[in-house]
């Protein structure tokens, strides 16, 4: 199972499965995945709270610091998945359509050779 | 394009190349993408911040709501795929094995029937 | 110690002493800071993401609960008067003129009696 | 009005003011002001995501950054406050006993002269 063989759709099953089989769709209001994701994603920058940004580029050099920072991804995109399977959202699709809104909004062009990032 | 067709391979190369094509890839720090992702999510938390629960069960009634907050989504999960692009990581995998850790910290027996559910 | 006596100036005086007297200036760049304070507020979530809203009300009811909660609520006030810190912020003259700015964007007189929060 | 001369007290009130004036106890559920306030504090993030750590601490030097960042803060700690209020919690007290706990978990001898920060 990887990246280059695996559907969204696929992943989204392996998420209801594990909800499913714990009755924990009582829990997964929008509201509360929607907490759970966030709570995750700061776990996620834990890991990279107190270190500068170009040491967080070297992570990938430090293979017990990768998994973990790799599960609490796992957790951030997990908990997406399962909202994504309570609100009924296609996730290529959402994410495909607001990548091109996202184009639209910064240009390839206006952007290229810029080393600062206004936002 | 849906959830149904689409490998996660495939997302990952939408992000890629968006990043690419605007020379993002030196704001991408593993650090800066964790912060922008936490920021995603709390834009994702606006939409539920203050109705409560069941409401939020209801949002696919509304279509426009619904799209606005796919689309937050559809920002979380872009970035946790940019991330996971930086740092070399297969989301499917590591999904995969997340999974099964959280199986056996939860065990389906002990949770099925529950109305509450200890953290 | 009650917050009938203190100051503001105190309380930072307080967070201003711990953070010397360990050499954690070097880690306090606004950047990091403003990581620690999100993480935090995360933690703080933890204590209400799974129980609805009114009972989230009833905390005050449980002492060790409450407790837990105030904790994580030090915290995150405690990064932000470290930030308050570090930028030079006089916390008190910043609160009240933004109050003053959000009474403004939310008239008392358009919001009293409805029982729905726009955002 | 400044942080030498307000205490914690007196900027509570100013917060429950607000909030009775408007009617939005009735949103003000623990659960939903724990939401608010992580979500106030990724705005704070968002001002420091794309800089580095080092650009963040020249903040002081630009007042319209400095403000903006300011009134992020603000919103941060005026919910702090808000849930203070709701709960009743001193916040004098409650920050100062935490430290005294940080104290013990960090002692200043151990963490002196180290350049980097274990979590």
């Amino acid at each position: 199972m990887s990246d280059a063989t695996t559907t969204v759709a696929e992943l989204k099953e392996i998420v209801r499965r594990f909800v499913d089989e714990r009755d924990w769709r009582q829990f997964h209001a929008p509201k509360n995945l929607s907490m759970a994701l966030a709570i995750e994603a700061a776990e996620l920058m834990e890991h990279f709270q107190w270190i500068d940004a170009e040491a967080s580029r070297q992570l990938p050099a430090e293979p017990e610091k990768l998994a973990a920072a790799a599960e609490e991804l796992a957790d951030v995109l997990g908990y997406g998945l399962a909202l994504a399977n309570e609100l009924g959202i296609d996730v290529a699709e959402t994410i495909r359509a607001k990548m091109i809104k996202n184009a639209q909004k910064y240009p390839a062009a206006d952007f290229r050779g810029r080393t600062s990032r206004a936002e």
